[in-house]
């Protein structure tokens, strides 16, 4: 039995919709960003860094997509939701990476710019180049990766739900999704799936 | 055979360290970031995102540390530089992604500003908070990790040279990691090993 922590319209998303896909025994319980749920002193006690996604598991909690992604490949090998080769693994571990890293960072800098500056006027220029940021992103997925009707090739692996986030903040920095065709076909595919609809339904979307 | 495209002082010391620490069979190939050796036609068809470290493998590149440093985990079992329970992989991966996707962006909002603005004013602006935030980042680990001699208790795995990455990076912005004992003792582990010599010998450090 796990409990996952999440916000709606957050990343917690990513976990949420992989859950869902493996049919997992769990409970999502929200800890909502706007209401300010994340820092109260009884969630800061589960997870210090005031963040959702969080996964409480047996052993103790999880915290970072790509961890938290990464445990629930590794802790439902039936699903077969990691490959066995090595670079294949590692091409799931690059992507995801790049997505926490990079992708995620550059839209935090739309409305989370208050983690790098107190300075209202720099807050709001990080804003400028976020949608030149996310269309480099998308770029670099589009032709490094989606080599199949999956991220990774003609598999569903843990990295198709988060790299399902990168089209949310495209959307929400307007760029149009159509101007990729894999991602727009990535898109399709994650929407067609119970395990998504089934996510996407508990955060409100 | 491997070969790990560097520069010197960059993020690549951490899989640097790592194959000198195994005494892997590899090529340490440098880019010179500063002379823009990691943006020429050639490396760019290597690396499209123009990074390092990349590490060629007899299967393809590999880049972002935290896929570099898992992949050369599981590539060399012998080395035990991963542990073998499931959560105690997912904290590895965790604490992994929270430095690259956390302190390492912090500290790139001194140097590389002109990833998120193309603003001089915005990029200026951005340095104010870098050291603040560098702070929290070794507030966290000193309490969330470290409860050992290494980052994830008493064996040393892939995540140690990672984190040797963060005493350099706040020495760079001004904060004294003596404040900080269990980082400043891990610094100390990591600088007694022949493998963190090594690799920062070829760094110029």
């Amino acid at each position: 039995m796990f409990t996952l922590y999440f916000s709606k319209g957050s990343s917690a998303l990513a976990p949420h919709i992989l859950l869902e896909e493996i049919g997992a025994d769990y409970k999502a319980d929200e800890r909502s960003i706007p209401q300010g749920a994340h820092l109260t002193t009884e969630f800061l006690a589960v997870n210090p860094k005031g963040r959702v996604p969080a996964l409480l598991t047996p052993d103790g909690i999880i915290t970072e997509n790509p961890a938290i992604l990464w445990y629930i490949g590794e802790a439902f090998p039936e699903a077969e939701l990691l490959p066995t080769d090595l670079y294949s693994r590692a091409r799931i571990q690059e992507l995801n990476a790049y997505i926490c890293s990079t992708a995620h960072v550059a839209f935090a800098h739309k409305g989370r710019g208050q983690r790098w500056s107190d300075d209202p006027a720099v807050i709001e220029g990080m804003k400028a180049k976020v949608a030149d940021n996310l269309r480099e992103c998308a770029t670099l997925v589009e032709t490094q990766y989606l080599t199949g009707r999956w991220a990774l090739g003609d598999t569903y692996s843990i990295s198709d739900p988060y790299l399902f986030l990168l089209h949310r903040w495209m959307k929400q920095a307007d760029l149009d999704i159509a101007e990729f065709p894999k991602l727009n076909a990535h898109r399709k595919s994650m929407l067609a799936r119970d395990g998504t609809m089934a996510a996407l339904s508990q955060h409100g979307i």
